[in-house]
């Protein structure tokens, strides 16, 4: 987004809803884009930050295509931008990175309605305020289809960087919150009729799991007090960990594999929002909180002593098994007629990558 | 481009030229994008790179699309890899900047054959090798027609950052390099009729001008050391700058306005590609010198007696002008006979914004 000095005034204002790109021109469509993000960080040909000193860069890529990664049918712009913004704020939470800022190129038909692109960018924005971050640059091209791709900056201190590869065999595996929900939500949104089963109330909770997902940014704190905390001082702390974009199941799955280890889940620790349960089968929830993708939560391995200090800050955390030295991932699920509510236990599973999500699979 | 950690054995041998995206799988693709990057930076989640202490960091964003900014008619794979590569460092440069590394957002049909992707990822690498940067991290995605956003990374040390703004009535205009050549280029490309009316060793020029580009990157150890030479110390050093990616007249042009400046450039000082004399009318060469585009060069303005140190420390430099009071930004061609070799002298011009390069232009 190169610094466009003539058109500092405010041109939010002066945008019709119904305008294309075409109509608004590609100098005010750069100037109304600028005016979405940090005018203190855009430059004039790249945007110039601040990093602390003695911390490495982190950066994250992510691009997300019409009608492969959202459509008019499932996500309105609002939701696009949050989400885009998610996935890439998640990445740098899995890395125990906090964020710097992010950069957005836009690829737009030119019958593309202005409306859109501004709904778009104030998704990015408010996905991105808790964390006080903002857009720092960008580019805006001609398409024939609207694509998105989004780089997260952020940084970390060495030391407390999260690796996939660290994890040991007795270290609890925890998840910052629940899983199912976002996959739930957009089959809510695929099938209208679905949602009638359901009460307003459990299909709002699961369509925002969807489409307004929180990276969990805000957990990288709280990790980096675990590694400095007094109590703990005694204890080698190692955290492993990387997000659930691609489902709960790929996580633990790619963090053994990364490890050299296995894992045993116990299915009935599996946090699954209560609204998925008052509508599908305890083999359906199950399938979705496993494989469902997009909750955008971490899946953590580090030992149970610190495990336990995690879980007692951040109330969402639960530990839903352990690291084996068995290569094999289970999930045990002896206990889940009590959890679930139903009549028997579901069986046991026994993970594989192959069921991932696969964007050219056939 | 997320760790793969289970294909990590060299993926290049393996793959036929003959294979789609779909046939190889995305697994395999990954993998595949991986063998061009570095192993060191690119970690599980995100890129993980070091920056030198007391320096900011500066980020900066091009996305290109199939046939808008590249054909198979004018650019190779292996070229569409470089320019996009080059236009990126060329903004590093313009910020003064010295690079730490790209991310690749590549958008990809199932049908696209993986030797076009291979080639493009060479040519991105190729570009980058001079200056020992590597491809940090990336994505990749299923979309109807190509695309490549590419993020560059670099870092200034806040002193030395060159801006738009800081241009100075009296200050020596530097360009460092031709322009024109890469439209010619383009010119050639596109008709081969024209071709013919030229040598092979002209024509080829030409073409490598348009099709790989040099980013000035290059250009910033020298800046830098305009800055710290002793015989500057008591001077006031300041250099405005940016690069002529848009054209040389809109750069001048940009320049001018935000540092409330105009300039008069000199006609016959500007440097133009023998090649193109050889080929066009005077009046074309010039035109295509100050409106062409994507020659990538940068354009400088700083004090005269820094001007001609530089000048002498970057032989390819050249003054071709001085900033000025008065606001609009003329180019004097009064001497433009004898550079021209033209039995009469082209007409002065006043330049304005309107012609420089829009991408949603009607």
């Amino acid at each position: 987004m190169d610094g466009e000095p003539g058109f500092q005034e405010d041109i939010g204002e002066s945008v019709s809803h119904h305008q294309t790109v075409a109509e608004l021109g590609e100098q005010r469509l750069l100037a109304l884009l600028q005016s979405y993000g940090d005018p203190e960080a855009i430059g004039d040909d790249a945007a110039v930050l601040p990093i602390a000193s003695g911390h490495s860069l982190v950066v994250t890529t992510d691009v997300l295509v019409e009608d492969v990664h959202f459509s008019d049918r499932t996500t309105p712009p609002h939701s696009v931008g949050w989400r885009a913004a998610a996935a890439n704020l998640s990445d740098l939470a899995a890395m125990g990175a906090t964020g710097i800022g992010i950069t957005v190129a836009l690829s737009l038909p030119p019958d593309c309605p202005v409306a859109w692109i501004q709904q778009v960018y104030q998704g990015i924005k408010d996905c991105l305020h808790p964390y006080r971050l903002s857009i720092v640059g960008g580019d805006v091209s001609n398409s024939r289809i609207r694509s998105l791709a989004i780089t997260a900056l952020g940084q970390v201190s060495p030391g407390h960087q999260i690796r996939r590869d660290c994890a040991c065999p007795g270290d609890a595996i925890v998840v910052t919150g629940s899983h199912g929900g976002s996959r739930a939500g957009l089959e809510l949104l695929l099938d209208t009729d679905q949602s009638l089963l359901l009460g307003e109330a459990w299909r709002s909770q699961l369509i925002q799991l969807h489409q307004y997902p929180s990276p969990r940014l805000d957990c990288v704190t709280c990790l980096n007090r675990l590694h400095q905390a007094d109590v703990l001082t005694d204890l080698e702390i190692h955290i492993a960990g990387m997000d659930s974009s691609d489902g709960l199941a790929d996580a633990v799955l790619q963090l053994c594999r990364a490890s050299g280890t296995g894992a045993v889940i116990q299915g009935e620790k599996i946090p699954i929002p209560e609204a998925l349960h008052h509508w599908q089968t305890p083999q359906r929830a199950m399938e979705w909180a496993l494989y469902g993708g997009e909750d955008f939560e971490l899946v953590l391995c580090m030992p149970p002593q610190a495990a336990q200090h995690f879980c007692a800050a951040w109330p969402a955390a639960t530990i839903v098994g352990f690291v084996t030295v068995e290569p094999s991932v289970y999930v045990d699920c002896s206990n889940t007629a009590v959890s679930t509510g139903a009549e028997g236990n579901l069986p046991d599973l026994l993970l594989t990558l192959d069921r991932g999500f696969q964007h050219f699979k056939p």
